[in-house]
């Protein structure tokens, strides 16, 4: 099983490997020479056998679902903010500076890839329950707010209004408007804040 | 997964190949089986010889985008309902009844796949207007109502409040509301209708 290696490479630990492979796969989402993302591209562009890559993930879907879980949870540790208008404030600023690099779309072009390609194939529990996993950082603000007292929107809506037009961004590539998405998304969603006017969305 | 069949074979009009082929593009992106999407894999299933594709539409991306094109204006011929809510309305409920299905998810699928892979390359403008061409009917919406003296939101707000949601949905297979989410959609848009009293949404 141990790949041919006629000359000395550094053996890297799984740890590495497993890094190494993840920054292949962002690499190739956001290369403009659009390479094609699969096992052999992404086992070239990180150094290592692809067999090896077979063994550990098993199929493209599986490796893209641990690069999103592991890159989504690193880039957004959100603290508590002590408010659900807070917490959903961070959330979206934080995917609005991700959306503005190439490394972050990329990335919501993996959560896309990442579903799995027989997902019709899936009851529709699975495929929700596939999507929560996704949706991790906003389950645990709503969860905060329940805990606070808050009355935090079902899920959906909160998906309807707030993810999705970060997705459909990120998908076509059309640019957020410079100062004040976060705040146009939230506001859309829970009404104005306490401090502001009535509603001028838009 | 039809045999070669080296028995006489019916010559194809350059208008059923395109039929043809456009078909498979919907039949393996709708295949709980999930086979792979890639030219030679929609030729055979057409029953046409790959060559001809590569020499008709150049390329994977060039020919979903034509898929794209032709059946998102089939699907939709969006009549003049009189008002900008009854025509938003009309869109989101064919929406609605399309992503309900199968092949309606497909469609959305082959929409982001027909992205160009090197979008990152291309300027904003002509991500821009890729978008547009796909958003040809909610520009048609737009016109109408400026047209009749109506004040229809931006373009950019519409595609964050009523047509994001569908792409989420659609790419996570999330189902929609069993009655009344294309009310509740444009209700978010414009605000309640006339007839009814304040926004409840969610």
């Amino acid at each position: 099983m141990t790949p041919n290696q006629p000359t000395a490479r550094v053996r890297k630990s799984p740890e590495q490997v497993r890094e190494a492979v993840h920054q292949a796969v962002i690499d190739l989402l956001s290369d403009p020479a659009g390479e094609d993302l699969n096992i052999p591209a992404i086992a070239h562009r990180a150094g290592v056998n692809h067999t090896s890559l077979y063994r550990r993930w098993g199929s493209l879907d599986a490796l893209l679902a641990d690069v999103v879980t592991t890159r989504l949870e690193r880039d957004s540790p959100l603290g508590d903010t002590g408010s659900l208008r807070g917490d959903l404030l961070a959330w979206a600023g934080a995917s609005a500076a991700s959306i503005r690099t190439p490394q972050g779309r990329a990335l919501v072009r993996a959560v896309i890839l990442s579903m799995p390609s027989n997902v019709e194939a899936r009851g529709q529990d699975e495929r929700t329950e596939h999507f929560r996993r996704r949706m991790h950082s906003i389950e645990q603000i709503r969860r905060r707010a329940t805990a606070r007292g808050e009355h935090p929107p079902p899920l959906e809506q909160i998906l309807d209004q707030l993810v999705a037009p970060f997705y459909l961004r990120a998908i076509f590539g059309i640019d957020l408007p410079a100062t004040g998405y976060p705040e146009l998304l939230v506001d859309r969603l829970l009404g104005p804040g306490a401090e502001q006017g009535p509603a001028t969305a838009g």
